[in-house]
């Protein structure tokens, strides 16, 4: 596994978080993502993270930047899935993923992006 | 990694698979799957392989009869992503996977579920 696969759907990209993620398959995400959304002119980028039961600081940061990288490419993230524990967590360890849209699931998410911002 | 996430996209569910499969994964993942395809009333399902480099024997009889499961629930497969070798690999293997559609990515098998089916 080096590389998590990004799924183009129209003007959005999904990726699906599935694994435990090491430094190096972060920057790959970071790389192909940032790359994609360029190349596909995406103007959203859905995370799932259904499949994670736990995240650390890592996974935070991560996806705290790869939403910065997005937005200053002009595309706005939506972080869906989100387990109850995992928000816990993430408010424990003091990251509250200032900036980033969070949808219960990809559908919701997919409504977020679609709706004309404000 | 216990289970292997299932997206709902309006009438569709998605599945990435991104690890290997070993025995319990595939069986989790048609457990959940065949339930979800009812309760969800889903009349399609995208098998996302464009992260596996390589296939064998087991994966490509999980898709095959994960699709099967689904047809006599009434609804469609389409495996999505394939890379070249794993196509070469499948048919070395015997495994046409007969039954089962194609699509180049995401994008074209939703439109293929989305067509009224002949």
């Amino acid at each position: 596994m080096d590389r998590i696969p990004i799924l183009k759907m129209g003007r959005l990209l999904l990726v699906t978080i599935q694994v435990d993620m090491h430094d190096q398959l972060a920057i790959t995400l970071q790389d192909d993502l940032t790359e994609r959304i360029v190349k596909d002119r995406a103007q959203g980028v859905l995370i799932d993270i259904s499949a994670l039961d736990i995240v650390d600081s890592f996974i935070g940061r991560m996806i705290s930047n790869t939403a910065s990288m997005a937005r200053i490419l002009d595309a706005s993230t939506v972080l869906v899935g989100m387990q109850p524990a995992v928000a816990i967590t993430l408010v424990e360890l003091g990251m509250a993923l200032v900036g980033v849209q969070t949808a219960l699931n990809v559908e919701q998410g997919i409504r977020l992006l679609e709706r004309p911002s404000d």
